[in-house]
């Protein structure tokens, strides 16, 4: 089942499944875009901020995307954001975590320069395993709409 | 060099070098984190928005924190982002496209929370090979200070 632009409304809210995130696929992501000793080395990391091993910010947003593209959102045509006004990470992320998301519908609105498209605005929160929030992020998606305009 | 937020002043600018993005990882890293056909295949991107084969957004900005990470700014303690105010993707990146980046410092002040540490907002903006925007964030970097406050 695909959604179209008529079939979201403001207050909705969309769950996803769980995926893990390994402390090898933390190094082995961090040392091909990110690579910092907080991402990369156990001993390192103790003695930084983020006090251990923690996964680079965008290896959370990645997962964040597949966890969106998995999940019961389901716009026809795909996911295809536009933009962010909000992007934020609350909480490093360790190895062996699971995580998962909510998306809420926050804004619902016909395109003015696309007749046949609409624009969403998500709140997508990323939580870890004790259900806290690791990355808040509010951006807007493009939809197709299913009636044309007359 | 490293550079402490005493280093920082409104106005200033800094570079990266080059990476180029390989229609192979295009596709790996699209199948790992982002499975939409606009990501993974020719034939079917063609007849999508993207009117062709273009990089998952989250493949684009993995890239630009590696050009951050390689690049001039080098603050002291690495490259840690509290979040971002604005974040958009303005053009699809292609195969073989060749990426940098610029960050520009928009503001600098101390940390109210943490004497030892201070806050510095940039505009980073990714360019392709022809110089066209292809990224652009705003967001904020913690650096620290080099001498404590009295």
């Amino acid at each position: 089942m695909e959604r179209y632009l008529e079939d979201y409304a403001v207050g909705q809210t969309y769950g996803s499944g769980r995926i893990r995130i390994e402390e090898e696929r933390i190094k082995s992501f961090a040392a091909e875009f990110d690579p910092q000793p907080f991402h990369t080395d156990h001993e390192t990391a103790s003695r930084t901020i983020f006090k251990g091993l923690a996964a680079s910010g965008w290896h959370t947003a990645a997962m964040t995307m597949r966890l969106m593209v998995d999940g019961d959102l389901k716009p026809a045509g795909g996911i295809v954001g536009t933009g962010f006004e909000e992007f934020r990470w609350s909480r490093p992320v360790r190895p062996g975590d699971e995580l998962h998301i909510q998306c809420d519908v926050l804004e619902v609105r016909p395109s003015k320069s696309r007749p046949d498209q609409g624009l969403i605005k998500l709140r997508t929160t990323t939580f870890n395993k004790d259900n806290e929030p690791v990355q808040i992020m509010v951006g807007t998606l493009l939809v197709p709409r299913r009636s044309k305009p007359d």
